[in-house]
């Protein structure tokens, strides 16, 4: 059965079958079936319920095995240990498709675990899909349908989908829509996922015409990389805001590197909605204040702002938030100042933010921001304006209505107060132009459809999959790992040679005699380091001895550093010293990837050495890397920032850096069985002279 | 004249002249006339206006002079040209304040900006005292008065005072305590200042018994350090939350230290509303939002937060936001468990943040909340609920209302939602309970509460005077700076030698002999560093060689870094090369300070070396310094907690760093001349052995 088909019943359905449908007004069976029936769902409805009688003047079904075509869709409202058997009865009448509201499975504990388990096999076995249990169910106001037990009114219609996995943000969700003035297209309460998961429902969602924007609340996603994909695919058509919570839940476990210790969950979430395109929203309210801008606003084609008000201390204000958004105040042209100085009084301030001052009129309000609209220098405007002291709110609100319809360009509103500015927001709700109550909202509004322009290039970006690549060397290699977890240094730089990572060529040496030996060989100068696969900072246990350049330093650097790493970690197993070759002078940064559980090779980058989690200076990116990826990456540190050259430091090159990145993330995603890879440093030299990995480490499963 | 005393009249007058006072009803002065007679005010209201007539039962005084007693306070509203007369008028009437609303002073150019001037000096000469001009007024919704010609309805009375430098921002405000449910106060519209501040009116304003907490909207601070004390004060009665906008206005100027490049403006309006002990808002939203926390909740004893809740997605959600801030979720006493558990079915999760489930009755709402708010480990708590399904959320409003008030430690309430729960946010906002429509706001009113707790330190704390400083000293080595502005390193030397803060002995050789001896004197080895005031980053030109430890290399480095530094800099003037004995290894940090234009001395403090400016890894605090500022900059900076040990390096001497930066701040607090120290690095040596400046700078004005 074609997964996606199967779905369809949810969101169209012929006939549907409240099992549970109650008489009890108090009952949440009855608010169900009296939803249902209001809802102007134009299929047939048909009330189930083993003790009989009758419902809002239709007959209730004693069995289910009664109930007359067309069906193909249940809504389940009985007690959980009813509800497997109740499953096979759906597949017998040919129902297969179930929306289980009912709780008590696996939230419940193992004994619900273990129903929630039961009822699946029989779902799977008879074809059925299922959305929930434990949740509250969905509802499409175009269709229209409401299949949900929520107390009424229902939501407006609108065009923001929201799918929850939590039920109880549902209900909210409907009240913050009723109250901020935006419609739901689709509502959907996900519960327990026991089988339809959020991702499950990205695409027939999005396909939905009435759906200018999914809004997501989630607590987990249960399969990283599909999300990914459906959401890349999705992102092109319409827009997801993600509000992702539960940051703080993740366990701590176990790490070898720098890498592991600082790529947490919310790393990879991070770095996968990014992936994805998907925007992530850091607060509730954010959510939805951005998600209307998104379902109702054009995209702008760049960060600069026009700022236009009727007040000083607003434009202040609005200029402020916008630019703590990293967006752009416009350089107007001339042609706008002189438009502007036709139009507005001599003591007005003609440049960005335009304050036209308290007296400006509704016609003043209208002209000046067409000026600004067609300034070929501003990508967006913010209006903002306190009610004016000489008009009404409302009065400026419909003027400005027909030039925001008639551009190309968003814009957004702040009209400041509440109460007394209630018929501007309900002109501009019904125009559909985002409006808010403050200026930093509004700024934040903007900011979410400059990040939404950006999300779909790397929503876009293609994986890279640099060439010349021997995966079946390393495939070989890792079948037989080194002693214990961390792989022996002369089999990681062979790794890293198949996927052609430079490393300093290092070998090692038992003896102060193989030492000098080695060096001739590589050539002098050389570093020495402490060889013991029980060792993961080599220069905290004096292990590190630079610049060796003759016989004599090597062999008595050689017995130095063999003592000191005794001393400190008196039980280590040493298995010598590792020569290598002394590389030229370069900047500095750490490069690495672990395996995030859920989304698999979550590669870092960074500013390096020992301090790494002090500093915290690193950025993320999902494995394999696309050129979006790595231009963020390397925008977003300071590390990144700096090799374009710092004070003494010359250009460093930066493409031996991009591939560097690129190739570990490919070595990462190509083998899920590495779990830690850590270069650092990677030694980047000047511009064409390539980066070298000095320090190496890779874990193993 | 008392000059405290003299702004009485503006909150208690015996009687107003309306000066501007007009009958037409489209006009300010109409306005201003009806407001002031409908406020409630029970002194004598009087109207003027050259042209004489009647106006709301009154006759209009054609001159100031036939107004009868009382008459203490003018509003004036006519236009600017007319206004310097006025002021002489009102002096020979004997009215010693007065409200100028009127614009067209500096705000609108030079010629407004003279007769501001003109204004001001008449006023002065008569003794009056002056809000505005190009203001709005001020009310008072207790006493009651209002002065304003904002259109009506008034604000509601209330316990929130607002003060502006922007007269929009009045307006909105108004409506914004409106719509969200608290009453203002006192709310004063400053205008330009000319001569009543900000600062002025603090303390007058949290006189008033009525006033809980001063929200203030900044553009800028006049005189940075008079606020500082006036607030400092204030704030040990009541709390001042302020927004400062304008943070992207500021210029750049041209530095000589890495201090001098980071300390912007923003970070010396931070550290000076950290040393006053205000709290400073992000958003305007958030200033409000969180001053009715302020004015309606005690404050909590520490950071741990109890979460109450019926249901699991809000939970989180809240979680989330708590942790978010810094706050910590409270691990409950098993008193509180077992009490819990007596209460709710088992099926509830007792921890952390309490779920109670949807069914969850009012009553079991006030019964947790009360075992919530006796758990002695818990500080705070919060409440979070969308409409419960089966009953309302006015209910459980009502329910909890009882408790919250019997209670000493604070409760926030998140009713998520908007129009359905408008029953339950009426009897809340009766109640004076801090309510929000968003989890996430709710959480930052308890950070502010705790941050309220935390500012009252910092205004408590006093400025440390470091022992043993001779001032004098440093007093001539300033009057007669070394060549140009950068004080030659001798002299530098000397200062901080005179301020107690150890530096590195060093000495300037001016030939290859002169270096050997040097050398001898100080101990071998040795370091070597270019002597150049036209050199500010010696190690950028290869000016600096270490650990120099035979006369050979004492000799062959002296020629090498001339050499070095002639070819990086072929036209600069070298003195020649300093001597310095090598210093032990050690933590390395940088301190410095500037003197900023609003508010004097200001150090930083952070991770040094050359990449400062890159790792912004710093924090900063006014001179002098208190302990509270010390423990801030060290907790907030990795470099600061790196110093109690990190890996290989053991704890580094943090008394000696506390020591040198207050010694530091002293001498930037004493010489106001001085205008930017730095010493980078300060080599922190392990615990009991101090801290050395290595290399340091000084740039006198």
């Amino acid at each position: 059965m074609n997964k996606k088909h199967s779905l369809k019943p949810f969101f169209n359905p012929q006939g549907v079958a409240v099992i549970g449908a109650s008489q009890n007004p108090s009952k949440l069976g009855y608010r169900l079936a009296q939803n249902l029936s209001r809802s102007g769902y134009e299929g047939a409805v048909h009330f189930v319920n083993i003790k009989g009688g009758r419902l809002l003047g239709q007959p209730i079904h004693k069995n289910l095995a009664d109930v007359p075509d067309p069906v193909d869709l249940a809504v389940v409202l009985i007690p959980a240990p009813f509800v497997p058997d109740i499953m096979e009865k759906c597949g017998k009448r040919g129902i297969h498709a179930a929306i289980i509201g009912s709780g008590g499975f696996r939230e419940a504990g193992p004994e619900g675990a273990k129903l929630q388990e039961e009822m699946l096999q029989i779902a799977d076995r008879e074809r059925i899909r299922l959305i929930g249990p434990n949740c509250i169910g969905l509802l499409d106001t175009h269709l229209p349908i409401d299949t949900t037990f929520l107390p009424p009114p229902g939501p407006t219609p609108g065009d923001v989908a929201f799918l929850s996995q939590s039920g109880a943000i549902c209900a909210a969700a409907i009240d913050w829509a009723r109250g901020q003035g935006y419609g739901i297209s689709r509502l959907i309460s996900l519960g327990n996922q026991a089988d339809v998961s959020e991702t499950d429902l990205l695409e027939p969602v999005a396909e939905d015409e009435h759906t200018h924007v999914l809004a997501l609340y989630l607590e987990g996603i249960k399969s990283g990389r599909r999300f990914v994909r459906e959401a890349r695919g999705v992102v092109q058509k319409k827009p997801i805001i993600a509000l992702k919570v539960g940051k703080y839940e993740a366990g701590r476990k176990a790490v070898a590197s720098h890498t592991g210790a600082l790529a947490g969950q919310e790393s990879a979430y991070n770095a996968a909605f990014r992936r994805s395109g998907v925007l992530r929203a850091k607060t509730s309210e954010e959510m939805f204040d951005q998600a209307r801008a998104l379902a109702w606003s054009p995209l702008p084609k760049g960060n600069q702002v026009g700022v236009l008000t009727n007040a000083g201390g607003p434009g202040v204000t609005a200029a402020d938030a916008l630019e703590e958004f990293g967006l752009e105040m416009a350089a107007f042209t001339e042609k706008t100042l002189s438009s502007l100085q036709e139009i507005l009084p001599k003591a007005a301030s003609f440049e960005n933010p335009v304050d036209m001052l308290a007296s400006a009129s509704p016609d003043q309000f209208a002209s000046c921001l067409k000026v600004l609209l067609d300034d070929p220098e501003t990508d967006s405007v913010m209006v903002i304006y306190p009610s004016p002291p000489l008009y009404t709110a409302g009065a400026v609100a419909k003027a400005i209505i027909p030039i925001i319809h008639g551009s190309e360009k968003p814009v957004v509103v702040s009209v400041m107060g509440e109460r007394l500015i209630q018929e501007a927001v309900e002109h501009l709700r019904a125009a559909r132009i985002p409006e808010y109550r403050f200026p930093e909202r509004a700024a934040a509004a903007i900011d979410a459809l400059c990040e939404r322009a950006d999300l779909l290039e790397f929503a876009k970006a293609e994986p890279l999959h640099p060439p010349d690549i021997d995966k079946e060397t390393v495939k070989e290699l890792i079948a037989n790992p080194g002693n214990g977890n961390i792989i022996d240094s002369q089999t990681a730089q062979r790794i890293f040679a198949a996927y052609g990572i430079r490393t300093a060529h290092t070998k090692l040496a038992r003896s102060e005699e193989e030492a000098v030996e080695i060096s001739q060989k590589v050539g002098l100068p050389v570093v020495l380091k402490i060889a013991s696969s029980e060792i993961s900072h080599k220069s905290d246990v004096g292990g590190v001895l630079l610049d060796l350049g003759d016989e004599g330093s090597i062999r008595s650097g050689y017995q130095t550093i063999l003592r000191q790493a005794q001393n400190a970690l008196p039980d280590a197993e040493m298995d010598g010293v590792y020569v290598q070759k002394m590389i030229p002078a370069g900047q500095e940064v750490i490069i690495g990837a672990v395996q995030d559980p859920q989304f698999g090779g979550l590669v870092m980058f960074g500013s390096g050495g020992t301090e790494v989690e002090g500093l915290k200076d690193i950025a993320f990116g999902l494995a394999p890397l696309t050129e979006k990826d790595l231009d963020y990456m390397l925008e977003n540190t300071w590390a990144g920032r700096k090799l374009h050259g710092f004070r003494n430091l010359p250009p460093a090159d930066i493409k031996a850096v991009r591939e560097a990145l690129a190739r570990l993330a490919q070595l990462a995603a190509d083998f899920p069985h590495i779990q830690e890879i850590e270069i650092n440093p990677l030694r980047v030299l000047p511009e064409g002279q390539g980066a070298v990995a000095v320090d190496i480490r890779i874990k193993s499963s």
